[in-house]
């Protein structure tokens, strides 16, 4: 639905807007609508902020995590231990990992998983960098950090087989099984499955 | 929820896009990443378009629609019939009707419709430049298309006392019937009722 507005710069902000993930045109008239509504200043930092960020932000060379600077604060990071190298999909998993506090070395950001329905092979994603940073020697072990999905399993297995040639790293995933909070009931059998074969210590998890 | 982010950039960008209605933090969130993966050309113009719509855009004097001028292209057109005014609550509602092809005169734009429950008193809404636009004589008709709820109601009726003095000028409101494409079956009774007792010639209807 084409409309026909009364502004080029309605027309402009909205042809724009509508670019974003899940915003139409008649949403992106919506908020544009809104931001004329707003104080000026605030619409036009709303503005400013985007084109800061889009001009400030670049990927890390190392870990491909989005970056202010050359190397990311974490990977630049000197207490950091980077002979751990998580491997996630993507910068909203860096962050979700950091948000647990639970991890002191690094990251790798593949930019996706092996995907032959939409068209992502190996190729698209960071592989190539991460086994050269590999091959560099200092890494001791690999967590494969993917989804628990098909093409997570496959990205797994792809990147065990590239890695497997460094025979003194050690490859671990994250560990299958009940979600925290969930019912048993709720619990679809494969992942009941992976969490009674990897059943741990009672007693260890009194002592965390 | 907090998040974390790596870069001061990101947060920036994250908190001005979660002031926009509907987008929370996390949906903020997704829409950063998605303009971080954009091309920057691309990023950097839709920020470029914000700001451009938001310095560019103001009021009409006259009418309060939006214009890039003193007086909106509608206002100043030539062709427009300044005798028949359109009162509606918002701009949206100035391009729903613009898009219909099927009104020659102008309007003018209340800003909302009169809702205690809201806050939302007559001071609040462009009803006293309606009253001087109709008290310098030119205006014949007075079109009130506001929405058909109890709150538009109300506003009509205390837009009609307000032009009551104006005895010359003829009020007007817009048709309530069947909408086109709907079935009599889902039609609410009160528009059947009110449908049937502005029932029009069939005659009619084949001519147009």
């Amino acid at each position: 639905m084409q409309q026909e507005f009364a502004s080029r710069l309605l027309e402009g902000a909205v042809t724009e807007l509508s670019r974003l993930p899940g915003v139409g045109r008649k949403t992106a008239l919506r908020l544009a609508l809104h931001i004329l509504r707003m104080d000026e200043n605030v619409g036009v930092s709303l503005g400013q902020s985007i084109i800061n960020m889009r001009r400030g932000i670049r990927y890390c060379s190392v870990c491909h995590n989005i970056s202010e600077t050359e190397i990311c604060p974490i990977c630049a990071d000197s207490r950091r231990d980077r002979s751990v190298v998580c491997v996630v999909e993507s910068v909203k998993d860096v962050m979700s990992f950091e948000n647990t506090g639970q991890f002191g070395g690094v990251y790798h950001v593949l930019g996706g998983v092996i995907s032959p329905m939409d068209g992502i092979g190996p190729d698209q994603l960071a592989i190539d960098s991460l086994v050269e940073r590999v091959a560099e020697g200092e890494v001791k072990e690999v967590i494969l950090a993917l989804s628990a999905t098909m093409e997570g399993d496959t990205t797994n297995f792809y990147l065990f087989r590239r890695l497997a040639e460094y025979s003194d790293v050690r490859i671990t995933q994250l560990a299958r099984g009940v979600s925290v909070g969930n019912e048993i009931e709720y619990t679809d059998e494969v992942t009941l499955g992976r969490s009674l074969l990897n059943r741990t210590l009672f007693a260890d998890s009194i002592r965390r």
